[in-house]
């Protein structure tokens, strides 16, 4: 091992556990639970997966991963297709995966995303046999360094029996300091975050595990995954300009300040293009209090329109990755990791006061919202941390593009084939089309204003019809309970929910 | 006025304004903002809506009504009968306003019962014009202190342009030293709330309203509505049992300790039977943080089971009022009454790690719960704290009979007609049939447990019927959409979700 590499184990004994990926993976048994590292394709262990992989290829070998969110580098779809992932918790995006999901391979435990630790820790889920996490460096007392993001990396590495430490060699050195590592303590004798804005440092730069539960520590250099966001077209700057009129209008009625609450952003194209937005707007010292960090938040910060962004991880395009690294010390001072229960805290979440944006598949002309479940019944991805952020927020929005495939779906229907956040925890609903304020608003209101300002034109006259017959059968939120699903079942027996 | 009642405004200017009810509702404009006290009906003004109403019957008049919860005396019924109330926040539970609510025409915002301060204070709703407070006493300062309730008055006396105050001497002086005013600095430069145990007291007991903005005190003298919930019968006897034996293996499996966690118990009559269950079980110096308290909360403190109890408000049974009034310093140190808004407050309720126990009308067979809409379209009441405390819980419990009306509805269905209370947020179901431990279950595996354990044995076999035919599609969660609200469609046409 070079000697380059072998300093980055600053911690001297420890550097005797330094081994291969593949003996570091025979460690793991079937049946065992694992904890990695990895949050929305950022800072994933990438060289013990690969070896687990290929030995559930050569024997039975079954786990339950759990993990920060959605891993990278298609570890996904190959630890899924080598049928060792037999349970997955919190979060996934990979279409390999949700392919074994929808057809009942894989078990997927889909969860609000800070709740996963205070699950384990309290002895609700399974215990972790072994963790495994992405590093820069070990530090002298045995610390791990996170790498690109911190997740629910902490708090495995703090439960597991044994950890694995993957020292990544191709994840600069730079990175270390940009970790704010703060574990709540054990209920019911909690304190209080001391979070009070999003640049309070208020834990380690590492996590603080006892040396001798380090069992093996492997070399890897393998880059995280580019983000494969789309760029903005002209439907994601519709979005972005009418909630930004809309901010505007809330600034000029003092219902805010110039450098609005601290903004939480989902992920997805649709998310990352609306903050993209802010650029061309008049807000400035603009501040992030969020979960991942995308290509957006640097270029409202080399547009000196962002001065600080506290996430659970940073997930760039390729080029932007490159800049970003390059002139990494600049930002550095811009820039916080937490673990996700912190990032995603609903007591820091409400604090803080967020303006919190993320992405619905679809919702209803009553605003409740599905993020999650197409048709009602086949995953996507997972409710991640948008049910953290709505309840809570100052202010919560939604966003999504009118229609989906074509046109042969419309975004707004009836009544959502499943709901992840209720009509309770949706104040703002976006499309290309213009905006609806559904703030003090009873069902029947909210569901004019829908129709009107954020359905598709080709779409509103049959909404108006469904709305006005269940009105007639009257109700708090008028259905017609034989209909209401009648779009999303026409679309799975003829390919649109247009009628014939 | 007699001397007595008098020396109960002890901030001596303050006597001169002393008036009748009907000369306080003079205040009252057309088109008004009001806020009152009242809170599952406890401690709500009793005068001057009376006044209101009357006037309202003679002249055209309407106003938006925000209260903490329900009011007692019938006078939601009255204000809606006599069209005054146009718009009404964020909870009611009266027979006569859910009807004009079902009719359209009352528009109901119902409201998540730890948000509607915050959205007030950001001006996010319209602002409170007056705010009518029901007191035991005002203090030297001017300072109004609470009496059976707490919740939103604070906000609502500090926010409006005039308070008028409704010294009641029905109730007891006894109350002054229960409440513990505490009111969150705005955001964003908010601190942590200080509450760390139930006991926390952190406030003032009286709420700090400046003597200039109470524009009138009215005296009256009319009792707090008794409790209308149902004595413990053979099924929800059960489902105390259920979730007892559960909670007993939690603790031998050091999951718990003996004492358990800070408990929470929803509305009516099936938390407060459940609660009761808790007098019989092997737990001891139990606590409460709790939204109201009811009789079964007095019977454990009475039982030497509970020693401190946290709600915003009491509401007894006619019997228990008199016994619990008649010896109510014995109960004074193990009490506090809190603004909703921090007895339902996510931090604190995260931070203590509450279990929450919470009624549904029906949930479906992934977990899914419906409290609030029934046949997706009515609404019962709202969804009051449930969802503060279900999504913030340590173990977020909804129980409910197996069926409904004779039998002829099933509350364990395929697809609820509504959605208050996603899988999410769910981690165990109960019915007088059994239990089901959701936690770490995909929605296939959830399916067979809730159908199991929970189902009435009538409704068994339809519903598994349903779910295997559902599989055969797939899906994360496998449903039939042109099926998945069949029951309630039958029910709406035949008066049974029973095939004929
Ligand atoms: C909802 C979500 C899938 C949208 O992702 P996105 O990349 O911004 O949006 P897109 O418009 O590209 O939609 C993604 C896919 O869903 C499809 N889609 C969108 N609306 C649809 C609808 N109503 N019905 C069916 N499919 C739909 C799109 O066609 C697209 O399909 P493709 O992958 O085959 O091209 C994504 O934001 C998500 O997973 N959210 C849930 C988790 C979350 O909110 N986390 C945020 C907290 S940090
Ligand atoms: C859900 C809720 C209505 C149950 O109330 P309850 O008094 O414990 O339960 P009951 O079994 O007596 O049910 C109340 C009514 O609903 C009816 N009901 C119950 N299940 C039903 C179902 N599945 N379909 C239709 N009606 C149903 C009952 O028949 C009863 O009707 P009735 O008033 O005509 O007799 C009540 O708990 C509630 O409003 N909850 C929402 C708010 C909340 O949870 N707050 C707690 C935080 S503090």
């Amino acid at each position: 091992m070079a000697e380059e590499f072998l300093n980055r184990i600053r911690h001297k004994d420890l550097r005797a556990r330094v081994t291969s990926a593949d003996r570091a993976a025979e460690l793991i048994r079937d049946g065992m639970v694992l904890g990695m590292s990895g949050f929305t394709r950022s800072g994933e262990a990438k060289a013990v997966p690969l070896a687990l992989a290929a030995r559930g290829r050569a024997e039975p070998l079954k786990v339950t991963l759990m993990t920060g969110a959605s891993l990278g580098n298609d570890l996904d779809k190959i630890l899924a297709e080598a049928h060792v992932t037999a349970r997955r918790i919190p979060f996934m995006s990979d279409p390999g995966l949700r392919r074994a999901i929808n057809a009942g391979e894989v078990m997927y435990i889909d969860q609000h995303l800070s709740e996963t630790v205070e699950q384990l820790r309290t002895c609700q889920l399974a215990p972790i046999d072994i963790a495994i996490v992405e590093a820069v460096a070990i530090t002298e007392t045995g610390g791990i360094v996170p790498t690109t993001s911190v997740g629910n990396s902490a708090s495995f590495a703090l439960l597991a029996e044994k950890v694995i430490v993957e020292i990544n060699t191709s994840q600069s050195e730079a990175l270390e300091g940009l970790h704010d590592i703060y574990i709540p303590s054990y209920r019911p004798t909690r304190m209080p975050i001391p979070i009070v804005a999003p640049d309070s440092r208020v834990g380690l730069p590492f996590i603080p595990v006892p040396p001798e539960r380090i069992a093996a520590i492997v070399f890897s250099s393998k880059k995280d995954s580019s983000a494969a966001v789309d760029q903005p077209d002209g439907d994601t700057r519709a979005i972005a300009g009418h909630l930004i009129e809309f901010l505007k209008n809330e600034v000029a009625h003092s219902r805010m300040p110039h450098h609005l609450h601290p903004l939480q952003a989902g992920i997805g194209s649709i998310a990352n293009a609306v903050l993209h937005g802010f650029i061309d707007s008049p807000f400035h010292d603009l501040t992030m209090y969020s979960e991942v960090l995308q290509d957006s938040t640097f270029d409202l910060m080399d547009a000196g329109k962002m001065v600080f962004a506290s996430g659970s991880s940073v997930t760039l395009s390729e080029a932007r990755a490159r800049e970003v690294m390059a002139r990494f010390e600049s930002y550095k001072g811009k820039l916080l990791l937490r673990p996700q229960e912190i990032s995603n805290h609903p007591e820091v979440v409400r604090r803080l006061g967020l303006i919190c944006i993320n992405t619905a598949l679809e919702f209803d002309i009553y605003g409740n919202v599905n993020s999650t479940h197409v048709m009602g019944t086949q995953m996507m991805n997972g409710i991640g941390g948008s049910g953290d952020f709505a309840r809570n927020a100052f202010l919560s929005v939604f966003v999504t593009k009118s229609t989906a495939k074509g046109g042969r779906i419309s975004s707004v229907v009836p009544m959502v084939s499943h709901v992840d956040h209720t009509e309770h925890d949706v104040d703002i609903l976006v499309t290309e089309h213009g905006l609806a304020d559904l703030r003090g608003l009873a069902p029947r209101e909210r569901a004019r204003v829908v129709i009107a300002n954020c359905a598709g034109p080709d779409w509103r006259d049959a909404l108006t019809d469904y709305y006005e017959r269940a009105v007639t059968r009257g109700g708090h939120t008028p259905h017609l309970l034989e209909e209401a699903l009648s779009w999303h079942d026409r679309l799975r027996r003829t390919g649109t929910m247009a009628p014939q």
